[in-house]
Formats: C-alpha cells, structure tokens, sequence
C-alpha cells in the first residue's frame, strides 16, 4: 500500500487493487471447490465492498448483528444470514420481523429458548433458521450431538430450519488450522446426519473462516463464510494465509516522535488500530514493508515501534508509515470511513455503514 | 449499577449518582492537596461530563488530540491542553490555529522538529507549551535532564513555555503505582530546575494520572490529569484505586447462550468492551456484582463468562448482566452514546461527542 499524501493521519487507508485481487482469488477458490461464498460483512461493514462481493458471484452476506443486517439490507443486499444465536429482545422484536420481510433472512440458533423467542418475534412467519453447532472453539453452538433437538424444538416453535452452521475459530493460532477445519468437518457432518435423521432439512451446511478456507477444502460444508480474506491483517500474516502484498488495510499514521534510538511512536493508538492481541502474534501490528518493526507498546494514541538495529534507516518526526493492524474487523469498526486508494492515489471514501452496529 | 429494561442489548451505561460520587471525590481531593485539577476527557468523550468537572473546579480539560479538543471547544470548554506532542500537519495546521483563538489552547512538545511545525502553523501566535518528559512509561516525552534543551527550541521557535508534564503510565501494574508516582515527582522536579536554570518559566507542572492521584499527593506537580476515575473500570478494581461501587460504566448485555454448565456467553464482544487486556487483569471483563464471574474468551460479539461453581444460580438465556470493562476509555470510544441511569431509570442519552476523534 503506497500512501496519499494529503490524508491526515491516522487514516485508515483501502487498497482497492489489492482489495479486488483478494476478492476475486477467493470468489475462484470457493467457486471451484463447488462451495457457495457467503461472505462475513463483519469485516469490512462497509456497502461497496458487500455488493462487490456478490457481483463476483457470492450467494448472499453473513453478519453478527440485527444492526448490521440492517445497515447491508439498506444498501440492497437481499440475502442475510445472521450467523449468531439472536436473542429477540428489546427493539430487535420489531426490528427482526421488518427484516424478515424486507430479504432473504436467515438466523442462528442454539437453544430452544432463544428459538422459541425468534418465532414469537416473527410472529408466524416460517423464518429460516440454521442450529449452531460447535466444533471445538466453544463459546456458543451445541454438540454435534445435540443439534437435531434444538433442530426439533425450532420446528415445533414454526420456525423452517434449513441446516447447521459453525465457526472453526479454534483454528486462530499457528499449527492449528488443518485440525480446527477437521474438526469442522466432522461436526458439520454428524449435526446434519443428526437432523435428516430426525426428518429434518440440512440442505445448508455452513462454516469456514479465512484461516480454514484457505489451507483446506471441506468435504461436509455446502457454503463458506470467511470475513477477513477481504483485506487481511497482520494475524493472517502470522497464519501464513497472506503475504504481505496481500494487505490491503492499513493505518496510515505519522511519526511523533522519536525520543530514544530504537524507538518510535507514532499517532496510531488502540483506538484506531484496536487492541486486538493474541499471544502468537509478536505485538500490537506490524510496519508496512520493514520486517522486524513491530509495535511493542500501545497506548490509547500512541503506538510505540521498536525500530530493528539492521533495518531501514529510522525514520524522523513527520514521517509517515503504514500499520498492519493485527485484527482488521476490530480497526474497520473504530472509524466512520475508509479512505480508498488506487496505486497511491485517492479515489473514494466509504463510509463504514454498519460501525458500532453491535444491537 | 442497576439495569434499565427497556433497553436494547449491549448498552453501555452510565449511573450518574455513582459519577457524580466520582468527580466530587476527586475535586475535593485534589482541592485538599492544593493541585489544579485538569481531568483527562479522552476516557468520557462527552461533554455533559466534561461540564460538570469544570463545575467542580477543574482548571479546564485534557485531551488527546486536536480533534478532541475541537469537541469540547465544541461545548463551551475553554481551557484545554492537548497533552500530547502534536503533530501540525495536513489539516491539523489550520484548525490548531483556529482553536488557539477561540480557547485558552496549551499544546505538548517533545522534540524542537515538532516545535519548529507547531510555531509554524500558528504562525506568530504566542502559543503555550509545555515539555513532555518521560519518567519511565518509555512512549514519548524527553528525559528530565533534556527538558531545557527541547524548551530553548520552542522558544526560538516563538512558542510560550509554560512547564513541563508527564504521564505515569508505568503505574499501570499491580504494586507498580508508589514507584512511578515517586519517578514523577523527580521527572517534574528535575525538568523544572532545568527549565529554570536556561531562565524560562516552569509555572506549570502538570502530572497524573488515576491510579497515582489516588494514592499518593505528589510535590511536584502543580496540576494533574486524571481521566478514568469518573467511571472507573476493571482495571482500576484490580490496581485497587477503586471498588465495585465506584464502577459507574458498565456494559448491559444478554446472555444468548448456556451451552455447558460452566459457560455463560453474552451479546457484549470486543466491539463493545474494547480488547484491551493487559497481563494482571484476570480476563477481558467481569461481571458486576458476581465474584469470579470472568470474561475468559472474546470475540467479537461473544463474551464467554466462566461461571463460578460457587456463585449464585447460573442465569438463563434472556437474562441480562452487567460487565464492567477493562479500559472505560476503549469501550466508550465504540458506541456514539451513552445511556444515563439513576438508580436504574434511565433518565438520559449523552452522545460521545468525540468517538473516533483520533486525528
């Protein structure tokens, strides 16, 4: 990613070239693997980028939110799954039937409680559901075991279950990734025999993650849903499923300040890169292009890189660099718009539409 | 805190009786001491808070950057000090210059580049500075004993030097917090005499910060800068500036799934939290008035608690808690407002006036 220079700083900058390579070797990929692409909106919330994606032949979005669904339904994508088990409470009573008349929706489930609550929301309406299930990450989702009672119970509350999804997240660190699409394999195939055998549909077998997606093709899942192939992160760069010419969001910030010899901080701090740091990752995101310069120490605004002796020459104050951050769905989220560029140059800016939509 | 319930899950909540406990404490304190209080407004963002702290008998605010300061001129606030070594670059030349008509504006410095860009972009204008020094948080700000040097540059620059200041971040560990309230006292002192002996002024000296107000009453400082004592968080708790009682920011949220007895997952991830998680707090949040009750894993829109074997009955799904954060100034820096309770009725909406006002 070159860097504009009339943006101020931090600046959360798009590479479109890079942006539509990834989107398009990913559209190939899953396409001949014979798998639907559902892309996760999550990532980037942003409109431009989601109708883009089904332009090159995804069959609909995945979001985590009532609030993001409704931010991507207002920009005309008709397709929707919610894949989180939606509590129907509060405003999201109302505001989950709207959607269900407005585009094809379907929704999460992983306990008969919160089934019954979704088919009392939508009043009637035969909703799609598909059952949580989970394959080893183990926050929510039921045993493979156990879906086709959660399956039984969403029917006999008049919901339309369709299948069974799952998130291999347990697949996030280094040397676990064959195991964690293994595991989501097997879960995705018993949960399904699970349901047919209880006279249920498991037409939809949903999973995927970029890390799983790109290492391994599934045998049981009929669609895919993978956010952060979008644009990448220094996350990815540790999981070795992009090179760095591959990221295609970065934070563009100045340095400040250069008060000892191997340090420098520059005005890109927690809040606009997020403080996303897993133990496997050497610190709070990487430098653009200067292997080994890596921020050691983050503040709110402030990141601190600690400079490699047998690098590049240091930089001064004024100078700007570009930041990989190591979460790319947690920094999208931080700003109300990403500057897009094209070889340097800025060619748009879009607002990210569904920021904060957590409701 | 008690939980409105009408309100739509994650909501980030403020129960004004416990911050109003907050800022009248810290003013008394701080008046008791003889020390200008000038509260952090990076942690609120808000300027109904900012507002009561002057009415309090803060001397003005301090900010982060200059896009926070534009929001709490924004709102009547007349006195502000971007506590940071601002960079005057791109758009931030003109509207530093601006601000340092409408208000009374004191900008950080650390090196005499940035002095030299500052005094440019306000073009003649006497702009006060004080010199950022480092007394052993390691990010910006010089060594005590370079102090003068920096605060010579300014001057020729055509900059005012007024002092010095300094941040204890290093304070921000278990047992750490006597330790770098004495290193304060000494950078301030030191930089001080330095700045006095190349005859210039070093009337203020501003230091501070929650966790070493709370504790210690410096010497040194003439002023201080505390910000996340309005609310606190779970940070605090564990630093022990605070107890439960004083948390006045907590995040309202669903549990949506019980999938084993020991797992409680809740709608509150890290896009409403924050991630922050530093090694000497025990997870990514806890749930308020539940001991033990740990945020142990969390995603974006799951917060996973371990239950604790011996607590109260595990809740159900559709039951709500209360998590108080980690870092009150990353999770309030997520949602564009505040909901405002007294004694569990929530009686307003504050917008956060300054989220995302990073550049």
């Amino acid at each position: 990613v070159r860097l504009p220079d009339e943006v101020t700083t931090p600046a959360t900058v798009v590479d479109v070239d890079r942006l539509e390579a990834n989107l398009a070797a990913m559209a190939r990929r899953t396409a001949d693997a014979g798998l639907a692409l559902r892309p996760h909106a999550k990532t980037h919330k942003c409109p431009p980028i989601a109708l883009r994606q089904l332009a090159l032949g995804a069959a609909g979005v995945a979001v985590a939110t009532v609030a993001e669904a409704e931010a991507m339904a207002g920009a005309g994508v008709d397709d929707i799954f919610i894949a989180y088990p939606v509590l129907a409470t509060g405003t999201r009573t109302r505001r989950l039937a709207a959607l269900a008349e407005r585009v094809r929706l379907t929704v999460g489930v992983d306990s008969p409680a919160g089934a019954a609550q979704l088919a009392r929301a939508v009043g009637g309406m035969p909703l799609t559901v598909l059952i949580e299930v989970d394959c080893g990450h183990h926050r929510t989702g039921v045993g493979a075991e156990q879906a086709a009672e959660v399956a039984r119970a969403a029917r006999r509350a008049g919901l339309s279950v369709a299948g069974v999804f799952t998130f291999p997240g347990h697949g996030y660190r280094p040397g676990a990734i064959e195991a964690a699409a293994l595991d989501e394999d097997r879960a995705l195939d018993r949960a399904a025999a699970g349901l047919e055998g209880a006279g249920l549909e498991a037409r939809v077998r949903s999973g995927g993650s970029t890390p799983t997606v790109a290492r391994t093709v599934s045998r049981a899942a009929t669609e895919v849903r993978p956010g952060v192939y979008a644009m990448n992160d220094a996350q990815q760069l540790v999981l070795g499923t992009c090179t760095e010419t591959d990221v295609a969001l970065v934070v563009v910030a100045s340095v400040v300040s250069v008060p000892a010899p191997d340090r420098v901080v520059l005005d890109a701090g927690s809040k606009v890169l997020g403080a996303d740091r897993p133990d496997w990752v050497p610190g709070f995101g990487v430098v653009a292009g200067v292997p080994g310069a890596v921020v050691g120490q983050l503040s709110e605004h402030h990141a601190v890189v600690t400079w490699p002796p047998d690098g590049p020459p240091r930089p001064a104050v004024g100078d700007r660099l570009a930041v990989i951050p190591n979460h790319v769905c947690s920094a999208v989220n931080l700003v109300d718009e990403l500057v897009v560029v094209s070889r340097g140059i800025e060619v748009d800016r879009w607002p990210v539409a569904a920021r904060g939509a957590n409701h």
